[in-house]
């Protein structure tokens, strides 16, 4: 089958032949891919960022966001079958450690992470666990949900916690009206009354927002810290959620934040950097937010076959995969970009 | 009467004359101090690194630790009267603002902070407000409780925060074994089945940690992490509660986290500096951490009437506050330091 | 003025001439009224089903769903002045008890309810406290909104704490399309993503209740518990809100329940009647409701003022306050009915 | 081997002996039992209560409360191996169900339940799943811990819950001081810092609940409430856990909960049979309880082997499984008992 894979931090990944994944164990479940959602977190791969972190070996298969129909499933497998269509949670976890059974499944302490820590879903196939998939509804199509599987999981699960802190009346700012910000306005909108404030250096992309369901738009202007107080009436806002993480992003949305708020992290590559006394003398709070567990998944799903939550991709076929790389790191890539193999 | 008031940032404050504080409002409350705990923070008053956030007025009265007895109340109080024995939240608050009404009065949108804002309790009166005051149990005595009207307030909030986190079989990192952590590590005993792994730079101060509760004791020497690594099957601590905030504590106390763990800060004086990576690839929080509320202040009476919380300090007459300043500053104050009015 | 007074159980309140309420206390407010809610409840007081836990003495004046203009105020309120637009909160609360500080208010110690235990709004003024008004949007009439200030309230109070159970893919079953009921649905569109089931005995009801946001309605006709096991794949639903809470409804909404399901209990007059081994089987909860606290009532106004909550209303002038009980018993009032002083 | 098996309800089960267990499935996993906890439940199950709800057909073997060394163990099982010590969850879970993914086991929609609905642990030999084994730290024995496996379950999931509710100088009433009730008083104890009063009708238990830690034990003799009601200031408590549930506990149990206390129902036999008007006046709730969760096995043990929960036991051999019915339904068995296999 072909597959893209990095063989080398700093370099483009390759389009190549390599041979398909076959079922070791009881649990394995192989997916044949309908589409893989490109991201952010693949630019930072290729830079080297994840190299510590994940201790690949290279050459690997890149890919995160997969979905698709069951191809093939271990001896043990009974929640799934053959053909059935599916998305893929992207961790695989053991099921029996305390996490897996605390509703934490993201924090397994066995879990493998396909297309970081070994192959991932920009192929033909790819080998997860049974307990990954998730059943699709017969309304939703592997490649138009495909990146729903990490970004918006991720937005998500972000934006469920808040929501415990999003009373009406209440605002929350959202940093960054991207790929996976348009997700995090959307859940915002399906789970919680508050006021939802846009924060981004682009007018189009804060267009969009609007669209999707903004109550007011800020451009990153220099101004953004006291519009964002203008629009809170001087407090600031009970929840910022950063999608960005970098390139100035907290330095500007850490002031945003009101007395007794909290700031989640979900972009990444900057800095957190504050004095500790503005930490204990407002008594805010940072969160951290990686993916999410395996019912959130289920539950996003449920939003997106009711409609409330969709996304805009652009396909490009499995190997146009370094085109797509290309349009994501140099802004053309409107929405998530999606592979689908041929 | 005398008090011990600052006037200038970066010299001692003066013990002299000044007027008794009168009653102007209807809620107005004077306070007659039988004691008042000396904090860490009247030292960062004086430094002048509260001087933006508080925007006081020099000269004014330092203290802000304050119990004693109820000494004239203005005309819509009810619920003391003279003579009742009290210890004082350290904030004023209105009793009207969503705060005040949700549980979280020290984040009253009108609250002022005698000692921080306003004159203070180093003195033979206080001036504060009716629901300010909390009656205390007869077995209980101003001067044995005063420092828990914040120190001890701080600690018993933060702990219960974190109690949400410790189930048994769980560890908790107590960060500093000094005014502050003595009384974490009373509070993380009364609330939680955790185990409590204490960090110190003083021998002496693990051993009496190891009276108060504490079940290890790690020496701040450069294997702190690998130790409390050891200690915790090389996953780290659910809760990390760190009192001292300054001098390296936050970047060894970060690595303690296990995944999905908090960071709860209390002390103060250097900066939380982490890169965003971390924070989202583990799923980290960091919590700050204000006083209490009125309700907390009450929870930890019933804890220090019932023995479960008690005090180590230090006596001095009001007259020798800049003896207690340059002890608690040369690091010969064990415990708590209280000033008495004669 | 004019007030309908309860002169004795069992008979009809009289529209009668007495004098007007006076400023006793420091915080007390006076409000003259705009509006004021006809309720089941004061049905339930006129029948005695109040005597023993009011223990109010006749003859008293009903009316405990009030708002209209704040006319004088005590000397020690600095929250409200004359002429504010105010809808009251229905209990005078004292803002020291342990409830109050704790975001319970409606559990206050020392909480009086105006219109059960003492003289109510169904006159031309009203005697309140300070703590229990909310000024109003400017887009917000008094008679308009009323009706929130009990009825409403309680609605929102209900799905708030239901909302903590409903997550996307969630079903919650309403019982009682009729005054509460409205508000409730309109409630849980605006707090949750659940999908709503709403069960009532008319068929007219329940058009209305798709009218406001119901995704199915289901006819009481026998068959309403097979019904709702067939929306919910035979497993039942998360929450059941109970609007209604006698004549059967109870008997029929327990089995609608899902395994660790909660039964709100709002509507009263009958009884809970289910034998121990059912409810620790599936693990069931019953949950209590009773009006909601100051910030519930402040977030209904938010959610009033953003159009998300309307209600339906039928007035009528204060003295015509027993068509409007005989409509109300008669089943021919449609919403809530609605009394206003000349 | 030999067995306790039920043949026919309301008859005493007969010792036979039986085929062993097979490992027929890849999770299965056969447990040599070194004790089995006899509970109120097995006489329940004799009586015919659970007859309709567990649908098992007769014989069948009883014991639900299992704990012993793996004996054999299917194809996919990793978690434990031949040897291994374990505490068995009463509960064959499936892992993949939202409710086993959720951290609610014990609501698994593909759950058997060994004793209650499929053959039990009163035998040589158990047959159970792999997601329900708890390796035991090397301290505890099994015949010294079986009983916590559904009964301390029971109780320590039902305290961990109340514990939400249970800060200082908040009281919780303990009705019932039997098998279940010194664990939950040890739980209590170990999770919180309330005060316990323990409700009992024999004062030779109650002599034993203030040695376990109970702070005041009432006994009951008609004055119970009265006496609780002094014991709470008049106000009741805010969390009464009932392990009795029949026989008149609730009647008087349900009058000693504070407005807006919760009232934990573990014993069952008895009606909840309460009027909605005090459900809704006092804004109550009745909380039902099943088991725990595999989490709050293993929490369990934790505090096992610290030593804050002990467990007081009578042992029989297997073969004498009717005489420990008889003492157990006679009064005569102090704490639980322990049926041991040859």
């Amino acid at each position: 089958m072909n597959a893209v894979r990095l063989h080398q931090y700093g370099q483009h990944p390759v389009v190549e032949e390599m041979g398909e994944p076959r079922i070791n164990g009881p649990h394995d479940v192989i997916v044949r891919i309908g589409g893989a959602g490109l991201c952010r977190t693949d630019l930072h791969i290729i830079e080297g960022q994840w190299k510590e972190k994940s201790g690949v070996t290279l050459p690997y298969t890149l890919g995160h966001e997969n979905a698709g129909w069951v191809h093939e499933v271990g001896s043990a497998v009974e929640n799934v079958a053959p053909g059935d269509t599916v998305i893929v949670h992207p961790l695989i976890t053991c099921g029996y450690c305390r996490a897996c059974r605390a509703g934490n499944d993201m924090h397994c302490v066995n879990s493998v992470f396909p297309g970081i820590s070994i192959d991932g879903g920009f192929a033909t196939f790819l080998k997860t666990g049974s307990r990954a998939v998730v059943k699709l509804d017969a309304s939703l199509q592997p490649k138009d949900v495909a990146a729903l599987a990490d970004a918006g999981l991720t937005a998500y699960h972000t934006v469920q916690k808040a929501a415990a802190l999003l009373y009406p009346g209440t605002k929350a700012v959202v940093i960054g009206a991207g790929g996976l910000g348009h997700i995090g306005i959307q859940c915002l909108k399906a789970l919680t009354p508050a006021e939802i404030i846009v924060v981004d250096r682009s007018e189009a992309a804060l267009a969009l927002a609007r669209s999707w369901g903004a109550d007011h738009t800020v451009l990153v202007d220099g101004s953004q810290v006291s519009k964002v107080a203008e629009l809170t009436n001087g407090q600031g806002a009970e929840a910022v959620i950063d999608f960005v993480g970098e390139g100035g992003s907290l330095e500007h949305g850490v002031p945003m934040l009101r007395r007794a708020g909290s700031y989640f992290i979900i972009g990444y590559g900057g800095k957190l950097d504050v004095p500790t006394i503005d930490v204990i003398s407002t008594e805010i709070n940072f969160i951290g937010n990686l993916v999410g567990t395996y019912n959130d998944l289920a539950e996003l799903m449920t939003l997106a076959a009711q409609g409330k939550v969709t996304l805009h991709t652009m396909t490009y076929p499995l190997e146009a995969a370094n085109d797509a790389i290309s349009d994501l790191d140099g802004g053309r890539l409107q929405g998530r970009g999606i592979l689908i193999p041929a």
